[in-house]
């Protein structure tokens, strides 16, 4: 470590100091704040990221990093230095590419299109929201062109923000690869003849003890309250308020059981994630997340490689039992098992099965894609969406609030952001498998309630590195192999047979 | 308005969105946060200080400042600009005055001693705290040095911090003047015979029911839910985060109903104030409350004006008896209203009744004009607390933890506090019977759940004026006399003579 390094990494942390306060308005936006704070909470919000912006792009924070990339250059021998550096010469370059008063209208354009996408989505009207559309791709084209390197195109750029390294012509590779085999795996399952009980999962279940068997589940996974909560907001999310303050939240409604308990162990996922980053690196790329992708990947593995199987339930079926005495008499725990894990085809993405979820994402790919090349008009959105659900599932959207209304993302200008969903899915089955073999009888430690050596290994390999490496590198060192589509593949497969027999 | 004016409002709503950055901070931390975030939260307020105190002493801040009194000179016909020009005057001069190291040893110093105090409390040993006093009072006396105007005193300073316009001297005469009454009617009391039936309080409250009573109270004075929110802290507060957005807290105990019902009653004073603020004055010195003594009377004023009143409880005592139905049954109304209005000695200022309370503060009072002369030590104060206590009141504390130890204030530095919560409640009686003559038979109005004109009045002679007048003016203004004890007393004569019949 040298002076002009030190600076830098100062600088580093006071940027993230502002972005972790940013944090803790988002929070208490989402979960506390009551209706009458919203415009003044606007206004923090905007002085904070102004304020950022200025302390990001400014001429100091440059020249530290130059004279910290000289240093570096001058001895090459430490490669976390390096990687911190590759990181920030990133941040830095994106920021200073990007002209304030784009940032403002982008931030302003998408605080009025997230209300007019709420009341289009009431309204069931796409038209009400497709002329913000229009006008946030507009923006969104203007952010690619400030921000394209050598030979990336638009979409690419957009994909690079959310996921570093990954492209356009990869990921129609990962769809392409994933499209055909997933259409036959549901296919199979429809025509097998099984169908599991799901009419056990249709009854009441208390709130208040859907809220206890979630907290319990997440502790059992290893999620410290300590230095993190669980509350309650309309969209559940993770997010950390700093190192020592990792907060999830979800949503409970009585007539459904999956919904809440899942998206618990989802969040906790990510939760895991973040309380396994490095404390002592925070406020620097080596103590951050390195991708989206990566942080689905911990999502979706304690969600569905771990919460849907079989040996969980094994050992977390007596507490539910406990915990519904009502909903739960006379359900087998292989019935209860069998329904959690049911594969059909439906509209809404985040309550499909772990199959039919990947083809909800090449969907929303694909019309990305024509919208931003322009083959598709924002106000032709609902015929191409139900068309293409159509196409590859067999069903049509009852309502455009629950077709292509039903996301959030595109109102908040994120777009190329739904690819890092299947992302995370492929890398959860890759890390898991990897995991696997590492620490032999996973199953059988989690049926005994042992998850710690699993969340070790994830803190080992995955956590603990920060932004070390790239997000292909550190899926191949973590598993031996580049990232593939076979390992979710086979994972389906070995579902769909045990379930269905097929 | 003018530009330089309209320059210096806008630099004033800046500080003040950090400032309402800082409040949310704070509300998480107390209300929210968990342990882990501790550290990280200490940063990012210190973060938020520092550059709060820089953009407010920003040269040109005061060159804007400067312009905009030449401007005000030159036509001094806008008394609402005067106002918000003395006030901005006052900030800044204070701000300057105050190197940012000792504002930073300040904040880093009573960081710990806050922690101290929390250790010296829990083990029942003042003299762990006792070093930290020191600590503090000579960084008091180094404060009070930058900031002391022409005859201003150490204490005066302190005081004036909290109280504008408010002197050690003054204070004095107020607490000379009501020394001898309470005593006197506190005895008479004791010796009357009559003792209220305070055992119909002695039940089970369920926590539920007290937290439903305690808002649809909140909700009958006219708190806004939708501009707010009612939460559960150790200590309860009230806390503007920006216009729109106030918000209560109050803490439960099962075996005891007054402390949280009361204490909402409170802090609901206090939002209303707040939420009767100009929000188009908000940032600005007339957007903002005009002292710690008027804000009291507002919390005081509902708290024991209203709450303690038997109007009050003609219309409430049904739907306390409907939360509490085994709690109250058999209770009758009288018994209940006689036994909230108790009148006796105790040892903790927060659970004082309305009479013994103003005996405390005067017992801090001395205390701490002995600490800042300093013919007293730090060491010396659990002996003078209980002996002081025991000369005023008859009761010895039956531990330093509920004697010397009992509040927070000094630990955090906040010394010529305590006297606001007398002004408080002098201004509360006297603001209650000037309401009473302009409004006719608020009793009345009370017994039927109607708030409105009274909350109106105050809105009108006292929320919307911001920081356009004194306290004192203010007052004057709204009462037709200077601030004075006589309403209080008056009072108290008649609590006294209804409960216990002297």
């Amino acid at each position: 470590m040298t002076r002009r390094f030190d600076q830098l990494v100062s600088d580093l942390r006071e940027v993230s100091l502002m972005a972790s306060i940013q944090s803790t308005l988002e929070w208490d936006e989402q979960v506390m704040m009551p209706p009458g704070g919203a415009s003044h909470r606007a206004d923090q919000k905007a002085w904070l990221a102004r304020t950022m912006h200025a302390r990001q792009t400014n001429p100091a924070f440059g020249e530290a990093l130059v004279g910290a990339e000289q240093e570096h250059a001058a001895d090459p021998s430490n490669g976390e230095e390096g990687a911190l550096l590759r990181q920030a010469r990133r941040s830095y370059d994106r920021a200073v590419k990007l002209p304030g008063s784009l940032v403002e209208e982008l931030a302003r354009t998408t605080a009025h299109a997230h209300h007019a996408w709420v009341d289009a989505r009431k309204a069931n009207e796409p038209s009400r929201f497709a002329p913000w559309l229009g006008r946030i791709i507009d923006l969104k084209k203007q952010q690619a062109a400030c921000l394209a390197g050598p030979g990336q195109g638009t979409y690419d750029v957009l994909v690079d923000e959310f996921e570093p390294g990954e492209t356009t012509a990869h990921l129609r590779e990962i769809f392409g690869a994933l499209r055909a085999p997933l259409v036959d795996l549901v296919g199979r399952v429809a025509s097998s003849g099984r169908r599991p009980p799901v009419e056990v999962l249709a009854k009441q279940w208390p709130v208040a003890a859907q809220e206890a068997l979630g907290r319990e589940a997440a502790k059992a996974l290893g999620y410290d309250f300590e230095r993190g909560r669980l509350d309650v907001s309309v969209h559940p999310f993770s997010i950390s308020l700093g190192p020592g303050d990792s907060r999830i939240t979800t949503r409970y409604t009585a007539d459904r059981f999956e919904g809440a308990f899942f998206g618990v162990m989802h969040e906790t996922g990510h939760a895991l994630y973040e309380q396994g980053l490095p404390s002592d690196r925070w406020g620097t790329p080596l103590g951050e997340a390195v991708s989206l992708g990566v942080h689905e990947s911990q999502s979706r593995l304690w969600e569905n490689l771990v919460g849907r199987s079989r040996a969980f339930w094994r050992y977390f079926y007596p507490k539910a039992v406990a915990a519904f005495p009502e909903a739960l008499a006379g359900v087998r725990e292989e019935q209860f098992v069998a329904a959690v894990n049911a594969i059909a085809p439906s509209e809404i993405r985040v309550e499909a099965d772990e199959a039919t979820y990947n083809l909800h994402i090449l969907l929303r790919f694909e019309i990305e894609q024509a919208l931003m090349d322009g083959s598709l008009r924002p106000d032709d959105v609902p015929q191409a969406w139900n068309d293409a659900l159509h196409a590859m599932l067999g069903v049509r959207p009852s309502s455009d609030a629950r077709g292509c209304l039903q996301d959030v993302h595109w109102s908040g200008g994120a777009i190329g952001y739904f690819p890092t969903y299947t992302l995370g899915n492929l890398f959860s089955a890759q890390l898991f498998e990897a995991a696997k073999r590492d620490l032999g009888d996973l199953d059988g430690q989690f049926e005994r309630g042992e998850f710690t050596p699993l969340r070790e290994w994830l803190r080992q390999h995955v956590h603990r590195h920060g932004q070390r490496y790239t997000p292909q590198e550190l899926l191949t060192r973590a598993t031996g192999a580049a990232p593939s589509v076979e390992p979710l593949l086979a994972h389906l497969r070995r579902k769909a047979a045990e379930v269905y027999g097929v």
